[in-house]
């Protein structure tokens, strides 16, 4: 009986560091520790240290007997196969059965999926979504990601790979600029933290405008830069987020033409500059997305951008085991 | 008990024409009559005489008492509110209540949905996607619709308007041709029948080349002429089925980053064109779509492309009541 077992086991695995927390029913982490996640050359490895990580909170916990199941979000992570496939920052290379590993060592069930479905599976249970049915998450970090939430349930597709919005096609032809997936003119090229910094860069070269911007070396520049000189005013920097917001309105309205979502949750620190970068999304929304549509999605930041939210989103996948 | 109502109605209601047809649990329309759409110019008119048109049907069926519930695909149409709202093409303006209208006529539950849905759950319980969980039925018409399948449900969005995928931006900026929706660049604009008649107009006015369409009025095209003349080998009527095809799969591959479903599934009267628009759909979609999806879904046409399939698809409607 699940009354017996009052915790579960939430898991953030991300690039650099691993989270690990013993979480309860009313989504209160009670204990968490973390491990680097680049410094295990083998999932082998990584799953041993994850392990012995884990042995001391869930001694606190009252034991594995208390502990209902684990849940993990990670990069790459398939719902479907439990596995984390060819993840292009992690040092584990191929089809990794994470999920499996790790329930083998515990005893417990685990299960797994992609960083951003943990997001969204986290706004819906503790967050901004509480009471929605339909919403989309979308992660602005290094990457583009996305969570997608359709009749209450998380959307995984027919392989479990679903949800990949940061690659729809936003600028077609040759004029697209190169993304990491290997194509070109994705959302992910011009959105995310890196896509920002470039689109930084293009603007500082285009003209001879002043800015803070010019300051720093092109080469160093990062989407928090440009966060700190829009906070300040700086005309460029603050044109810089109006074209990523832009995009961002013109994406939403082809997934709205989708989906019909109730809300838009951003996540990841591209957020942090608020209404700088929400704005310029929910007005270039409106003009873009259909008639029958307008003024109806709310455009809202996640109210669970700490470090824990990812284990309290990866936790929520623990309890619908 | 369901086991004492074995019959339901299904009602195909089109710009033309509406048919009825009382269908059995194995998919069989027993008995089926229409009516002319336009020849009522108010709501209440053609209930008056979409009852008269039903009561023989119904007679013959054994009764009201032998029917189960109602289903009626229209364009526009909209589950949550079962009404049909704001349709450019039917004689009815702004809101019409038409689910609870028949419902009061006929003493019987009355669902309605807008026909791609419709279409879309013809072909989950009687087509080719017996059987899936994740597809997408898009309709090649006048306009480009589609009714999206994820777990097994049809997705209609928090507001009932979802899977209006003829309505994606595929060409940004000023030279997006305009579309029936008050904006451009649309699907729509460029993938419908009378959008293939427009390309194949600029195809013919940008060239000299030969070509059988050039025996019709240019402003007298229609999409079918281009199906004839690329039957018989002419090569600038396939060109412009390779352009139409082109385009469908480079919006297949971001709709794939949505949800990723097993299937697409083409309906309408652009597929008799077989091979001609299906095979530079398929080439184009896996060229443009992202690597862990390549070579994944299936390009299908849909099996139920009679009058009656619509009033199947409307029908498996009523049995979900």
């Amino acid at each position: 009986m699940d009354a017996v077992k009052p915790y579960v086991i939430g898991v953030d695995l991300g690039g650099t560091n691993t989270v690990f927390g013993i979480v309860n029913q009313r989504g209160e982490i009670l204990f968490d520790d973390s491990i680097k996640t680049q410094a295990y050359d083998t999932a082998e490895r990584f799953v041993e240290a994850g392990v012995a990580c884990l042995k001391p909170l869930i001694e606190k916990a009252g034991g594995v007997e208390n502990i209902k199941a684990m849940g993990i979000g990670a990069p790459n992570g398939n719902y479907y196969t439990n596995a984390i496939e060819f993840a292009p920052n992690l040092p584990w290379k191929g089809v990794v059965p994470l999920g499996e590993m790790f329930s083998k060592e515990l005893g417990i069930p685990v299960a797994l999926t992609n960083d951003a479905n943990a997001a969204a599976m986290g706004e819906m249970i503790y967050g901004v979504a509480r009471g929605m049915k339909n919403f989309i998450v979308i992660t602005l970090g290094t990457g583009v990601g996305s969570g997608i939430v359709i009749n209450g349930q998380l959307v995984y597709g027919h392989d479990g790979f679903a949800g990949e919005l940061g690659h729809v096609t936003m600028v077609r032809g040759e004029e697209g600029r190169p993304c990491g997936c290997g194509r070109t003119g994705c959302l992910e090229a011009y959105c995310s933290a890196t896509g920002v910094a470039r689109t930084a860069r293009e603007m500082l070269a285009k003209t001879d405008r002043p800015s803070l911007l010019r300051e720093i070396d092109p080469e160093k520049i990062e989407s928090l830069d440009v966060s700190i000189a829009a906070g300040k005013g700086d005309a460029l920097a603050k044109e810089i987020f109006e074209f990523t917001g832009k995009m961002l309105g013109e994406a939403c309205a082809d997934f709205t033409a989708f989906s019909s979502p109730e809300a838009y949750i951003f996540f990841g620190g591209l957020c942090k500059a608020g209404d700088l970068i929400m704005k310029p999304i929910e007005e270039s929304y409106n003009k873009h997305v259909m008639k029958i549509f307008q003024n109806k999605a709310k455009f809202l930041v996640s109210g669970l951008m700490s470090m824990n939210a990812a284990v309290l989103g990866a936790s929520a996948l623990g309890w619908e085991i």
